[in-house]
């Protein structure tokens, strides 16, 4: 089962158009992996302070299926849907009402991030996968 | 030769690990194809007055290469690599001091945006097509 | 009765401080105001579709009184403290956990916004005033 | 002299007015002062690796005269208008084509902020005071 955040899209996360301006997607894509890790135990806070970790994306992506505006309820569901030794891809579905409109992944590692900027990844723990894992995987 | 569009990082541009907060590429790409449309002539602002259309995005994605934080000059590339009848492609290459940072892509359309949002596509004009491909193109 | 709006903070809001960036309290107010406009039964939709007029901001500001970072839990209370004819200023407070993290206010308008940008105030219904006070009012 | 600060309002600066969401006025007030600093020579960078510090904000405000929208050329004036011990006051004013569009404040502190967030505030050192009030000062 996919980890479930729920979103109300706000006045300000729409343009001109009148809807959701795009890289707001992958805010919402980023929110709802906040969420997965804190379903799962693991939140931000703790990979920085037990394993002095962080997991940057190296590759995301999004279609566009159909729009939505403000006051829309926004329902994002958040699955590992692959794990490498230190990568692992994360797989995103919104909706509103039932109605697709967007679905996208990230990519993201395992690492560490130097003050000037620079990332060196490293394994990822077992118990961080498992956890992961249980608290959001693709439906079957 | 594609269009170039100089950005200086903020500080709010960046995330608590001190570097950019990758939504915010996706911004710096809308950005770019801002300015090749200007280049071009053909603004947001005339698309709305002059054919009462946008240009939203279907699809995007990107490849983060090298972290990048605030201060650093970030140099955004933006060419179109494919016309359809109704969509277009636009890719982006991101730099500073000529270290690649990003590589990404957006796929618009050629559409109206009702008061609830749905979408309508329709075919590019021509003119449209010749002005965008002169002003940024992928380099041969 | 202050409208309350609860928000989790994401690791987006955040800045290379690893503190809630601050333009994003006001994001977080103009939340509020949205939840505090929906408890009404006046959203914004609304107030487009029936009315044609939006509520843009005049003046704002906030004081930022302990901070506040990713994965904390930021209660906002929203409250109308004033009416005037054409213009209303609603008053904030920010907290986590009990402990104080802003207070602000905004003052908001009735307008037209013309396509041109341009912004046309008028005389606030009185529907609307009643049902905005009844669902966010300062503590007695 | 204030420190000038010259921007392109982009398509996701704006709301669906149409205009520039009021929070992204914050933004742009955040980033005339990272260019005053740099223009002073001390940037975030430098007060980070120099002084261990940050200058976080803890109060700020704006009054909106004019709206701006996007394709717009919004100047910003930045300057020093009162020095505390511990912290000082940037006032901005923003500008398109001549035209007054905001006037807006920044009360920020010379602060260490600790891993919880928590912040310390410290002697502003008076190389840095000089700096800046030579870089940005209000017009006399």
């Amino acid at each position: 089962m996919p980890a479930k955040s729920e979103n109300l899209i706000a006045w300000g996360d729409c343009d001109s158009a009148g809807i959701v301006y795009y890289p707001k997607y992958f805010h919402f894509m980023d929110i709802a992996f906040q969420n997965l890790m804190r379903k799962a135990g693991f939140g931000h806070r703790r990979l920085l302070e037990e394993f002095g970790v962080r997991v940057p994306i190296v590759d995301a992506g999004a279609k566009f299926i159909s729009p939505a505006s403000f006051e829309d309820r926004l329902t994002v569901d958040a699955a590992i849907v692959h794990w490498g030794t230190k990568s692992f891809r994360v797989q995103y579905r919104g909706a509103r009402d039932g109605v697709a409109v967007f679905e996208g992944y990230e990519a993201r590692v395992w690492a560490t991030v130097a003050p000037d900027g620079s990332i060196t990844t490293s394994a990822i723990p077992q118990p961080f996968k498992d956890a992961l894992a249980a608290a959001g995987s693709a439906q079957t």
